[in-house]
């Protein structure tokens, strides 16, 4: 599927500023992967349906999980996070896109994991700066996008942990995995 | 031994602001295990000897850990982390202390862990509002700390994992569970 297929497809599915957000998680992303030489085609597809499922209820997603069995642990924790690997599923069923690193990009863009490939990173950061993004710290993010995808992530991560634990909220284990891998990763070098 | 042999102990060990630290922290566990009904004499031992092997070298401790077969995810975290499990080897093999609950309480003092005792609670939380205790949102804990173990924890144990995360280091993924554990808990009730 090229990226005009791609578009359209999604274009039926979110609308209004979900969609617009979609748009701007591409540019994001194509940006991102030209900068730090990822594969630009890749980058375009899994941007352009990391939110596939983001419309879909609560009740939907669940039964995409359950239907699916993917990792039963993500029940426990906040349904948000159910649209990442519910899209990678769809997409790979409805539109044949088979592509692991596509669907993987697509799957982690809510919580991360250890290990991450560049793709992974690429979607995961650019859902986080594009440019309707104003929470705070996103800004830090952003200068560090400029010239260390790394560091970008490691810090996104770091605020999305800081932003949950303010609240007392659970924290998927996988975005702690993904905050220490980054770490121990650095401390390696 | 009871809690006038073990200071005494203590105090040939422990030098200065460290020692002083210990009895702040023996005089918070006991107010706290009052209030929240945990054993008072199994939280005065611990209490007394969770920072024993605090003046250790980084050396000493590494060997410790590796003699005693240490849990070795911890040997690439943190060194301030060691202390607690090396002071619970050395209190078992030295002073005939074999009490489990007693010896968990000083071993995991320094990370937490997922589904900790009452008396591990009184420990962690009173060694982190002992009055000689000053860092940011410690005085929310102690308020917590008033009337409720397990939010005093939740906050303790969000506050460390805060400070870690503002400054891009590690985090012992103990401690993230333990966090995480509390708020199932809490979701559970």
């Amino acid at each position: 599927m090229d990226i005009d297929q791609a578009l359209k497809v999604v274009n039926g599915k979110l609308v209004g500023p979900r969609y617009e957000h979609t748009i701007r998680v591409l540019d994001t992303a194509r940006e991102l992967a030209q900068r730090f030489d990822a594969d630009v085609k890749k980058a375009e597809i899994a941007a352009v349906f990391h939110d596939y499922a983001k419309l879909l209820s609560i009740d939907e997603l669940k039964e995409n999980m359950n239907d699916a069995r993917e990792d039963s642990r993500l029940l426990c924790y906040h349904p948000e996070l159910w649209h990442g690997p519910v899209a990678a599923r769809i997409v790979s069923d409805t539109f044949a896109i088979h592509n692991k690193d596509i669907l993987n990009a697509i799957r982690y863009h809510t919580t991360g994991r250890a290990n991450m490939t560049l793709l992974e990173k690429v979607i995961y950061v650019a859902d986080y700066i594009e440019p309707g993004r104003s929470f705070p710290g996103v800004e830090e993010v952003r200068e560090l996008a400029c010239y260390d995808l790394n560091k970008a992530l490691l810090k996104a991560l770091g605020n999305t942990i800081a932003f949950l634990v303010a609240k007392d909220a659970l924290v998927f284990p996988d975005t702690f995995e993904a905050y220490n891998y980054l770490i121990f990763e650095r401390e390696e070098k």
